[in-house]
């Protein structure tokens, strides 16, 4: 559940841009990075922010603030004032319970993704937040251990790629493609383990299997919902010709708008399949059900009559003339081996043996 | 029931525009307060509305009106005629079972929002209108127990935050705003239940579970049913380009918007989760099922060759040479641990024990 | 069945425009009424239409033609000739199968709606339709028994409410208005059902319950059937602004429009309802199934161990020496009883007891 | 499954275009029929269309070419060179697995409807092309038994209605319209078949109830299928200004087009009771099976008890005083009638008799 | 599973456009064949596309290449330099994951689809991805066994239809068409499936059954994960009026999308009837529990009293005066077989038997 809905209730009532963070405080001590570079080269600092506002871009360098961590929120407050941006972005930036969406403002372009991990029983995500500018991005992480835009950071420094060459909009386009990446790796996870219980279910289904489904659900369920709002970021970034995306970047960001397609297309499919296994389940539930109901009704069947005729002839009466035969034993043998010969047929032509 | 849909039969035929309470007179003695406020400071009055429409507001002073209570049809009336508010809209304020809603008219927006409020064995919702006009704004509650707008009174009088000193339509922001933080509580309340009832189908499900799974969703049908249309009204104010509102207010709507829409998403996600979960209860019940047939299945399957046994060697033929033999008793005995063993194999290999 | 599909198949292959009644001949003696009134007064008159066309309205007067009962064709036909209405607008009305819509025509909006009234064990629907000309309005209802549109007829008389000083369009929109407001009460009828077949199902749900919940199932899909085009109709008169309608009753209209869509919300409300208690039905039936199963699986376990001690003993083998102990008929009754015992542990602690 | 779908296979790979007729070949020898007419008058001839084109239509005159069966593919080829028809239009109209449609080409309008006919145990559905030009209009018929433009054809000679005196927009609008009543009484037979079943449902389920369901079912699900894509093809034509359509018969078009959407809503209707009714049966085999588990609960907690008391008392202890005792018999009679009466009362507390 | 995910993980984090094959190698050596023709001939050559870009196309040529196998990257990269195409498009030739699209780049449409074969148990689907320039078609297949372009090209060399005379549109339009008639040969085989598991789901359902309707299940989510965007893919050309596509190919595609339609129905109606399929098994499933638990009553009660009557005069009492009388024995007889007689008609009366 806690995945599902973050308290937001202890914000409530309080005035509108109030830079409270919302989340759980999972991140090691927040730190800033600092990455200019050009098509010569990059540099990377990592300054103090307390100081002057001296980070602003050069002429046809990129600026690329990337803050890991969310707790100190006067570090978010001179970040905003240093880039001039409106109080309720920092708000939405500090609040991890945003919902993905991109919003345009002036003078940037401001983007909230989810970036998904997956861990031990499951899947944790991460809030991703964007301020794109005219020659400088500024990235916000939770903070959780692994550094995703870390492949990104090796082909900057590789100058590997087109990515020196390019702006600022083209690395806000190389670190969403990483996270949309990221969301393929969770879901080849998701589609192994219901490879793995497809098996369970067709040969031995048990408690666990069903467990096992009803917890790949909620997951799905937790993805599609990052998942789905994600598509509309990345289509309206397409559609809407922001001066501050270049053409160029925008095939790029069209192929993206194709992953998440399929991406939202994938999740689909695997909820669909999750259904149509808990009808199986069901329906093997009852299967079983009439195997078991089967053996009990053919041993009562074949029994109770016998040991109707063995009563019957252990009744005390006087006056029983059969019991005084000499071949009454034996006869009554031979007629309970009758009786179950003609039982046993009688099953096996309704098929239940 | 009563929550779902309140009696307006006794209006059919009416006359439209007649101003007749529908809802539950659950208010105390209707009262009104009139807040006069600006950048300077704040004055509270409670006039008596019989006399004079003296409350026009000044040049740059917000007047806001709150009337709590809806039982007194001639203070609407009056208030109708101050301000110049069409009769229908009147009729839509008093009638508590409106579906929320955004009009314009000429001279000012009418809306008519849904608040939540959390109560012992469910919600209560109670019906908030809101009439802005240019420097005014007046709003209607039911006049439940408990202040909802308390801490926007509260902002205003600590003249905390940006709301002194902006217009009556960020006035009314705020007061929405308000209205949706408190969906999220009742959201989290219903999680919590969720939460809890989850553990509880994974260990232990009775028939208690199930009606609590019931009651949960009609709940949530019942929130689903008044936040629905919350988020086409704040949809609506932000696109429509209304005079009344400005654009300075405009960047806080959206920001608005966007918080009903995680409502909506929230409740979604909560209505499949309480789905799934009525599928896994039903595939437990049959589960459990199973497992007591197998347990029934089991006993009758060794004794009843075994009660058999012995009421073969209860008969009483005079000619039965196994009862004379010295052996005879042991060896069924023998027999019967042998059948006892063999059924217990079989049930092994089946997995039934 | 009848309700849901009336015979149209005798005038398969006919021509176009033919005016044959189809429905049920359920009403009285076809009559008309003519009120002509004005801000002045109001006049009534039942005319014989076989004479002349003289009702042509006056100046500033409305004239309101209502014909109850459609058994005579011949008078639709001279109100056709005398309005100078379309043959297939006739049709449609004499046709009292027809599916609510809204249709412009040059000289006249021709409205057909679809009137709920409840009966005893459901709900019947009449077919009112609707012509709505320059100064005139012509209503055709079908004639059941009570006066749905009494209560508009006496506020024409008192001269109560605005009646009677607007035009033939507010005269249309309150005759719908009623219309609308019936819907109401009829499902105030249904959702008063649900609420008490909700307290049966929670306490002794009976295969009577199941046949109810069924029932009532259908006569909300018989409402939705009625009511879902009713909302695209008066959407339509809202939006497309026909010279018929004036804008002064344009508000009213949209006023209507928010009733209709709650009207179609609450049936959907209900479905949902009905649906959700179906699915409680099946896992209360499953429920119980399981109570009976752990009977019988309590009592089988705990008497057939004993009926085969006991059989064991009622052996006639010569040799069993137990037999002949003097404590032997003592020891195997505290068997019993232990055996018993620890059967009941076990229920106990699988919690079948 | 025949019936939802035809073998397409054989054509896979041919040139678009080409001339085969896809379909079950159940047409009598094809035949043409060409009917003449204007307000003076109808001719019809049965021309051997191996000649020259000679039926290119006079000024106010309308040609109709009614062509009954598909076999032969050379007829269809002249009648394209004849009315100068493109190639894709010949090849839909002889391959009878079409889906509805409405196209438009510049010369004429092409039309592709299904018509249903029912049959002893279903519905059997036939394919209608209509190619309507500038005076004239192609009709292609499988050529099924029965004559369903029959009525049409009566219409004509009588000269009844105003068919006659209208162009061939009319002649296509009234074929139409006759196939189109055609579904209703398709529907009608549906809806008596299921009013049949919902009795059964309520006093006797059986098997084959479960089975008739299905096949409805099917049936509703195939009639869907021809039938939701008629709707659209009607209201297309509706909605482009055609100037092969006249204004006046659009009117008419419009009419048909209400008929269509009623058609719809009847078939989903109709589905949703199917669905409701598979609901109920499930439930009422499910209250079936709890009945049959009482009564054996009832009767093994009776009897099982007795017998094990029975079996107690036939033990061969040579101890056992109770069995030398006086009343010993009556007094385990009594016992026994005791205990069997607490059980009855046992039951009749849980109301399982 | 792996049909529905293939593995992209290995690609995360890499530079966009990096040439990376992803999906099996399952195909022979690639190979490349360059058909050049016009309405006067055809040539084909395969040439080694190491050399030079000789293969520009003359004035009213067509050349056509086809490329079989994307093993080897180098070619692809070749093939892009030679006709200017755009890395994004290379990679997404390249990566066989892709879901079927079409875009529009300045001087060439690119278009990919999916191919379904089927094989033994089920379906396999292989890319085809169509770069369509002026006067010039690259095509690109994965390379599975079999020639789906086989009867285009065979058209090609016979001169036979129309297609030498177009362009390389037309061409595209006649490898589409194959693509999406092979759609309705894989479709026809899933139909046979079903009819024949509608067959023995109503005389003999088994656990195969069951497992193989959730085979055919999964099949067709796999092939309408491939066939929905077809749809779009189709409809997009046919909309967009692009210079590559001639007005008279534009009618063709116009068919096409008619096709991709159908089998989009057909797909819908399969699924549906499997949804079916699934009710009826698991109604079936119960009703044959309802059969078995019959048998086991009927035997239970019929038997536990008669083996009661005969445990109670088997008891040992010494006072039991009935088992001195002369006729007690057939007394208790005819008893049982009275008590037999009356359960028989109790359970014909219920109509168990």
């Amino acid at each position: 559940m806690k995945k599902l809905l973050k308290k937001r209730s202890r914000k409530a009532g309080m005035s509108p841009g109030s830079l409270v963070h919302i989340g759980e405080v999972r991140q090691r001590e927040p730190h800033t990075e600092v990455v200019t570079y050009g098509p010569q080269g990059v540099e990377v600092s990592r300054p103090d922010l307390e100081g002057e506002c001296l980070l602003l871009p050069g002429e046809s360098a990129v600026t690329w603030v990337n803050v890991e961590g969310l707790g100190r929120m006067e570090l978010l407050g001179r970040l905003g004032e240093c880039f001039d941006i409106h109080p309720l972005v920092l708000e939405d930036i500090a609040n991890t319970d945003q919902r993905p969406k991109a919003e345009e403002y002036e003078e940037y372009l401001f983007v909230v993704l989810k970036m998904l991990n997956p861990v031990e029983n499951g899947v944790v995500s991460e809030q991703v937040s964007l301020v794109l500018g005219r020659g400088w991005l500024l990235t916000f992480q939770e903070g959780l251990d692994g550094d995703p835009f870390g492949p990104v950071r090796l082909r900057l420094q590789n100058g590997q790629g087109r990515l020196r060459s390019q702006g600022a909009d083209y690395l806000a386009y190389a670190l969403m493609d990483v996270i949309v990446d990221n969301y393929f790796i969770v879901l080849e996870g998701v589609a192994d383990s219901i490879e793995y219980l497809e098996e369970e279910l067709m040969h031995s289904p048990t408690q666990r299997t069903l467990a096992e489904i009803y917890r790949l659900k909620r997951e799905l369920l937790f993805i599609h919902k990052s998942i789905w709002p994600l598509r509309e970021v990345v289509g309206s970034l397409v559609r809407r010709e922001s001066p501050l995306v270049q053409d160029s970047t925008l095939i790029y960001l069209r192929d993206l708008y194709d992953h998440t397609i399929q991406v939202v297309e994938t999740v689909e499919t695997l909820r669909e399949m999750l259904s149509g296994m808990l009808d199986i389940y069901l329906s093997s539930v009852s299967n079983r059900m009439n195997g078991i109901m089967k053996v009990l009704t053919v041993i009562a069947t074949i029994f109770m009559p016998l040991t109707f005729i063995a009563g019957l002839y252990g009744m005390n009466f006087r006056n029983m003339p059969e019991l005084e035969w000499r071949w009454g034993y034996p006869a009554v043998l031979i007629l309970m081996v009758a009786i179950t010969a003609g039982m046993l047929l009688f099953f096996r032509r309704k098929r239940w043996l």
